[in-house]
């Protein structure tokens, strides 16, 4: 299988699944890209890659850039292998706790943080320090402690341009009558960028 | 100014405004060029170009392909000139009602309907028959009567994919005392593939 | 047993449920009582009663007031009846199709449907000859098709005060990282007096 | 002026406004009193009465019972005051910072927080020191900060029965071509039993 098309927002079934893995959908993977600011050539750090969904679009978009695809779940960097031979893909896939790979990486044009598993203050400040000046930090989060840790660290660091963002996408479904109105849960995307 | 990033969803504040013309905010515009599922010289028809930031972002993704941006108000089609202007980017700019004009239109790759002033069928209708087989159609609307329509419009025509998604987007906003969410008004989708 | 509380929006899980037979969820139906603007000792229909969580509330409302709980399907007037019980209340229980018993019914202070399975204007027009003068509207739907019909049904109607209203409810989900964001689906409130 | 009906949810338009002075808008206030489950008789203490919206629904719902009204901006209270004269009801209004007069007030049986000026952990606190077993307590916000602080704080008190709902509502509005959703900002309500 291959994307050809320029614009992202990879329809979610053509991913492969795997229970208790999550995936980021479509739409919000979409926004998610368009808040990460890409070029080609660009290196970029996905922390909790999860089903590799972002992963995949990370590496069609900087194409001869380097993409560094982080999960402390043996299960989802599996996955994300998996999804990226799917698209014919390849990026650095680490399993391993982001605080302990974070430090030992190159700085880099860009980073998504997907998952903070309860340690947002001090993923996010290592994200900082592998950040480039004028790169770009997106933290995507479904939870209201998560929301709250990652607005005071990132306003806390030298970022500027910060924005929160939350999306609520409600999808139609066809039921025997019409089309019924089936919500997603929200989720919050928080972006800046390093001054 | 250029927009030298391979992402969309530029920044709403880039945009030269004019009162009274609508502009389609960088979220939604994120991920309306995802559902056209574009690629490089590709032909785009954008109905009702407003503002001209889908026009833009439909001219930074196709490239040497062709952009036709319509609006009936000659006010939309000169801030639409004047935006494509700022980012060094050319399209056919045309002053007229979209049933009028879409006739004689080519068959495009994709085409994006932004505005139907109740003729929400017979646009959509004139839509698909300018669709190649295998392109993409979008809709976007804030009306309730528009989506009614242009959901059981397309499904009478010859499409395959049909997709509604409703996209509620808040946005945080720096208070004395915290972060504020504040909503922006939804926009519904309706897309779908030419069979 | 028994509400003993002046304000409605009683919890879903005090209601007995089974499969398939809908249920207005608490928020909601606290939206919905508010907008039909009842009074002790009012008559009241309950159009597509469904699990009867409405006309529980009703009843616990307009107490010597009559209320009338009509669905086509046997189960949901058996699960509404099971629920009066729970509570303590009693309704006049009518498993009938909505357009062949309303039309035998006498004029009433509120009006709220729930289900219209497809005949929506017919419902609705009938509901309206069912009101007295200064009674009360309230239709609420998760269909498009519903929403699109209800409105221009109710524009033609001698109905003033029509009030569109979208709910969108997410609730809080502990998970073991923190308190997860859970949406539940949007519905739609029309509502309306008759002049 | 009198609201007859035993719903709550009066129309905004129907109290008094001033400007900057907060109101709660009619759907989030039948949401707010659902969840503070009232009975006749009933004490309650409104902590950030605004324009006294919650203020004049508690009044009618608790009878001859009690309520107490407090905000720091004596415009506020003025208006309160206003509002509850407008329709012939009676509270206890309060001008002053709610931590330095909680302390003194009687044990009540529900409480309402509408707003806490950076001293959430505090009032909240001090709140539930005020409940009396069985008593309802019931935050409302529409700051992350407020969330995140809100629920870290009820769940280190004797409370039982957390509740996260975030309300969000969207109004049809009338324009030429249709009916429009535009959205209201969303708000969060934490409700809890005291144990």
């Amino acid at each position: 299988m291959s994307w050809d098309y320029v614009t992202s927002g990879i329809p979610d079934d053509l991913f492969d699944r795997v229970d208790d893995i999550p995936i980021t959908k479509e739409e919000v993977r979409a926004i998610v890209l368009s808040k990460l600011r890409l070029k080609t050539n660009y290196s970029v750090i996905d922390v909790g890659c999860g089903s590799g969904s972002i992963t995949v679009e990370l590496c069609l978009m900087v194409k001869t850039g380097k993409v560094y695809a982080i999960d402390f779940n043996p299960k989802a960097i599996e996955l994300t292998r998996q999804n990226l031979n799917k698209f014919g893909l390849e990026a650095e896939l680490i399993p391993s706790i982001a605080q302990e790979i974070l430090p030992v990486l190159p700085a880099v044009d860009a980073i998504i943080v997907g998952g903070t598993w309860g340690e947002t203050e001090k993923i996010i400040e290592l994200c900082v320090t592998k950040l480039k000046p004028g790169g770009r930090i997106v933290v995507d989060t479904i939870l209201i402690e998560t929301m709250y840790k990652a607005i005071t660290t990132i306003k806390k660091q030298c970022l500027s341009d910060i924005e929160v963002t939350q999306i609520l996408i409600t999808r139609g479904k066809n039921v025997s009558t019409g089309t019924m109105l089936t919500a997603r849960n929200p989720v919050l995307v928080i972006s800046a960028t390093k001054t």
